[in-house]
């Protein structure tokens, strides 16, 4: 490998010869031996990097502390990193500082490297025409913007990804609702058998999950948008123009297309990512509920001759290397494996978002990581489970009516003409003798034969149906 | 002991004779012999559930299938209940049904049987005037009650002591921030030496992190305040009157004071608990920020020789059993234990929020027993942290004073006059030769005496304050 | 309310006038208004207090530095307070400093006063015969007895309540493996049908899983066995005479009959408690296998009619209050939720583990709070288990017959026959058109009737039975 | 892109012409498109399948059920997987079915078919040689063989990356404690000033930390050699042939030199993986150590100028991109950032260790995952941490003296002299009035000036240096 010597202001470093980075990246990929082929910096972040840097120049143009040349530059090198153009330029992982300045420095030489290039100059000169800390990283800090491109990440993740998989699988649920909303089968409490509801009614819960889950997410969006750019080192701002705070935030709204908004307390916005912490609570909740659904329709649909087999899903792939002919309910596998990771990376973020001091959380890098993992695996995994499960789920509907009917607890729907404890009676004598719930009834005189069937009907015991 | 005989579906049982409750009661009592010194269901529980059977015999009697005499009966018992008359006929613990149906039993039964004596009964008698299934529990079933105390209980938690807690905290944090807000001390980040700010500054982060929080909880309320009462067994609201729901989630906020709602779903109410894990990722959140806030605090008044100590806390007692006169952060670190525990009850109320299946979530004792601890934790907790502590932090400003003006980081307003690598050569020759700032400025022939002077003034640095 | 005025180095406070404790455990009550009702410093922790304070005694006695008098006195006190005879002295809560002084102080206090009285004199002399500090806390600290207290409590507790528990259920599901040997079922993977196996080999798995959790807990054991004392403020042991370490530890060891040895390091032992958090781990990987058999015991006993229904287990009480004749799993369910507590207790651990500083770790109270908890609910929570669920399990044949029966994955025993891609094709056909594998195996051609009778045979598929 | 057509019991599927992969392989991509980028399956399961497909070829020759050509072929092909010959092949991701079906399948395809192509077919021949599930999975179950690759892979990492790391760190920790074994600095209890210890002493408990960290790994480990394998499908060892099971283990320990023995209860082996659970309880007990070795450091070396600054760390990179010629405890903020990721890992493996159901846990794939994330980052960050921090701790003696000799707890030195309360009286009021411990002994007449010199010497007050 061929190298040239880079400068910080520590002395001189060898680089690759070609890389756009410099100095502070190379010595970050020294110090940092860590994972480094399993947890780079996830690549939303250099993405958020560069539309905020971009916004900086911009900002910086017009707050009249740069001028016009370089800041086009820059932009044109963040665009560069957009079309994902320089992707082999980061190299760095999540294990580095708790601050993410190797990352923000890996930015700021890379654009400023390459604006160099593209201004006509070559990677070997001293001196570069677009300087990394006075000019990319002009009025910022790492200290503002790792927090700003962790904001831009997240609600980015979250309205691409996120909501709208959650969305497609809460749609594509509400449709089953319907569609079977007239199919009665039994209701199970304590797995046990209960009395009856529908098919659709029964989905209609999940479907209730998730448009609150979505509504929890979007709870949490407000706190998300705001943008601790402009707080530079401390939160005070040191060595940003007037009107800065507000401007490039401003910028950033425009060119992500999403609504953020300068942090009113940027002390907060650098100390603490409590607006991680909660956004991901909600991400969680999300986790929870998927794994109460995925778990439902995996034992709705066991069998297929020795379960509770009343729905069917589609069958996918060979499920057994060793059992021919076996389907497994691998779609909700994968949901409820994604749901125990989300609920771990919760804690990882958690003692993350606990432990910062002073004026700087410096566990950023694990808390992004973490909370972009599980707002990714969330959204491709509720779309995976839509596409290959939830869209295909149909009722089987022999067995469904071959429980209703066994059903003991159907005796329910006697305790206003009888009394709770004469019910219990004639439930608990069929049970023993083996009986359906009718013989015993009018076995035990409580009971008509004409009454019974007038009294016990599944369809009449489910409610309004809406 | 003396005993009398009751009676359930499955036979007799002998409870202690002047007990009110009865042999449902009596049965838990023997099966679940676990922590049964440390572990009570929660009296919110039980308060929450005298505000419901109450409201149900109101709605019931509403719908004509309930007589007033039973009614008025019922409701004065949950009077008794409420006013805390009848503590002790409540002994069944956490660690029951997870449908929490035997601690709706145990309050059907002394419902029941305290009405029948005040009806003029004796608790001897075979048969009681109301009956705790038919009458108390008419309308309801364990699995739409329970969830409907978990919601009340929950909700008045968080309204009377977690909010007002954690609000009395964040004011006197505003007061102190304001009180400082001039107080110029040196900032950190990485533990490390950085721009200055003041003291009220620093405050006003903490300030932000719990309007944020509360902001946090309040989003969760509308969930929360959506309840499952009405669903009965599994949802379908078998054997409720003709709009039982609406009308009973009406008698509860009556009663209450508090803006309940009858659940859109009610499949979603009794079979996930997402309202209970959604709201306790907001407190979880508040954790988060707790541990901060206090973190910060032990460790600015840290000392008193050979620490930080820029502020001073109250002394509330000897500290140490062995040290003579020292004293600690006690305040402190209970917030942080406190923080501790909730983020572990979260993971608890998490796996027991996605182990549900079909119609019930069976881990509802458990779910509701760790979000009454960690809202309760945090309103005493806050509480107790801000009479005891931080209404007396008081800046040490000979420190405040000493730390700043030693600062290397100073160095950073000359970053616009000089550039980053000049400024960066002044620092660290200045800290490996053990000058000030200014000296070694000077003799690197960078800025002259009179330029430092205009150029770094800590009081400068701050920003604009608000 | 009558007091009487007791003093501190930090001045005059006012005591109820019986009470034995004195001036630090008031301020302590007054300090510390968090949850009091609730969660009162676990009652364990104040007799693993009464052992090493008696055997500080002890050993101070044999060193010289305290006379017999006291010593006597002292250890008098510490019998009543194992005998539970001053229970009600203790009124501290877990919420308190970090170091867990001032429930030492109580101690020392409680005990000095009423050495005091036992020795002829009044609660409200001003000086009493015995001091807290000088005599009862004589060569000790806050910061080693306490976390001295929480390894004789933790050792205490798993060896007397855990161990025995868990050892109690998995002897009983070790006689049920065995009881059941024979009887062949279908195994279920992913929920749905496999390959047969025996009842008494499925329960078998749950007997390893029990025995291999013990062997994690008796791992763990020996950290635990190290007790701080003797290390007084910062583990150098400062104030203690010559010795004093090892002949306190086999002192506590004496008195306690557990193997108690002094810590080889004590600056570990005072600044950390990682024997909490790997012994608490062990405890964590039980509740995960108590999770796993208890979910796997209700979903085999689920019905009785449109479920799994393979086992019967005991009838304990009504299982609804609406639904008439239900009973449910419900020892699983409390099983399941005490290993959410667990799993969520695991995390608080760890945050308090993790969070100490310097010399000394000050999260001992929130750690050994959920370590006892745990530790007895696993304890309690076996015995209930096993009391009344597991020594009930009996199969119930029919069913288990007729799943085994019609099971499609018998197939798997033809792989090595005619190879896995026809026995699929087998599977897969028999399951579409709803035939048994023998007639689709032989309509296929691919073996004779007299072939399948042979190779099909669910009891040979089951392996060498142990 | 081209393709070639493979088969499998479900029919046709077209796959990269090139790919050595087969339909089941390609049926996952397209099943499970979640975070495809991002979690490939560990390439350490990959390589634990190599092993143990190599094994089983050897067992199944050395049992007479498979020709040594195939048995070879198959060896071969081993190899070159375990020379990452075919890294290329395995593209499957974690969020998979939880058996880890297809990543055996993946494994059993490319050896077939790879094989065939080394005995001189083509891979677009119709029939191949080598069978992937006949041939390359014969006497195997998915079910036997991803836990034996989950233990495989796991126990290697440990010995090779995590146990190697840890000791590294403690030796180099060790190191030190002995060389500042004299240097007598101010202790810490409460983040307040203390009674002295020596740097060595302080150091010393983070060495006793990771030797019993050790320990626990290495309890954790004869569970983790436990293999599965022999068990196949459900436990039973159907199609199995004689002896199986110890052979294959035998050869398992053969070919990776690890102590590899089967599992005495092989339905354990595949319905539970505790011995992952206990396993990374033992990595958390490490990262909580980590948390507070590292959090120690960073603020034993915080400053410059305005922190505590009693040691010295090597300066690795800029700190700042704001502040010129700030460095900051970079390694201890990525070993912190780890410990946290560890904590949540453990979470998501617990939960999925609780979950499995009947004869097969489907949790695997994310519970190996997090258990070699883990190992891995413990490894590499302590490598790290020692490399680039913990071998450059040097002392700044000029603040250790400056703060052990201002310190009020030297007072505790007199207790022994003058009792608790006097000495209490002495701090507290040189705290207040500024000055030395001595002049206010010396003015409250409680000790002659000679007196304190012969008593209060930190030097004696650390106790016996080991």
């Amino acid at each position: 490998m061929e190298f040239r010597i880079e400068k910080d202001t520590m002395g001189e470093v060898k680089v690759p010869v070609n890389a756009y980075y410099g100095a502070q990246t190379q010595r970050s990929i020294e110090n940092f031996k860590i994972a480094q082929d399993i947890n780079k910096m996830p690549k939303e972040i250099i993405k958020a990097f560069a539309y905020l840097k971009k916004a900086a120049a911009i900002t910086n143009l017009e707050a009249g502390v740069l001028p016009k040349e370089k800041s086009d530059l820059i932009g044109q090198v963040c665009d560069e990193i957009l079309e994902g153009k320089l992707d082999n330029e980061f190299p760095l992982v999540v294990w580095q500082t708790g601050s993410g300045t190797q990352s923000n420095m890996n930015v700021n030489e890379v654009v400023a490297y390459r604006a160099h290039v593209l201004h006509g100059g070559q990677l070997t000169d001293k001196d570069k025409f677009v300087h990394p800390n006075d000019d990319v990283n002009k009025s910022q800090s790492s200290n503002d913007t790792f927090p700003t491109a962790m904001h831009i990440a997240a609600y980015k993740m979250l309205q691409e990804v996120t909501i709208p998989g959650i969305t497609k699988l809460r749609d594509t649920l509400a449709k089953k609702a319907a569609a079977f909303k007239h199919i009665v089968k039994i209701g199970r409490t304590h797995f046990m058998d209960a009395t009856p509801l529908t098919l659709g009614q029964e989905i209609s819960g999940y479907v209730a999950q998730l448009t609150h889950g979505l509504k929890a997410i979007n709870n949490a969006l407000p706190h998300l948008s705001e943008l601790a750019l402009g707080g530079t080192a401390v939160g005070t701002g040191i060595n940003t123009p007037k009107g800065y705070s507000e401007n490039v935030a401003k910028n950033i709204a425009r060119l992500t297309g999403l609504p953020f908004v300068t942090a009113e307390n940027k002390f907060e916005a650098l100390a603490a990512h409590d607006a991680i912490v909660e956004a991901h609570g909600a991400l969680k909740t999300v986790a929870v509920s998927l794994m109460k659904i995925a778990n439902d329709i995996r034992m709705l649909s066991s069998g297929p001759r020795a379960g509770i087999g009343e729905i069917h899903i589609p069958d996918n792939e060979p499920g057994s290397s060793i059992m021919p002919g076996k389907v497994n309910p691998t779609q909700c596998e994968a949901l409820t494996m994604i749901a125990a990771q989300v609920m771990g990376n919760d804690v990882a973020i958690s003692i993350g978002g606990a432990n910062g001091h002073f004026e700087l959380n410096v566990f950023k890098p694990v808390m992004i990581f973490n909370f972009l993992h599980s707002a990714r695996l969330i959204g491709d995994g509720c779309v995976s489970f839509n596409d290959k499960c939830a869209e295909g789920i149909e009722p089987i509907e022999a067995n469904i009516q071959k429980h209703v009917q066994n059903s003991l607890m159907l005796v329910t729907a006697l305790n206003t003409k009888i009394g709770y404890y004469k019910a219990a009676e004639i439930a608990q004598k069929a049970h023993k003798e083996g009986t359906t719930l009718k013989e015993m009834a009018v076995k035990l005189g409580y009971v008509t034969p004409a009454e019974f069937d007038e009294w016990v009907v599944p369809a009449h015991m489910v409610g309004e149906i809406k």
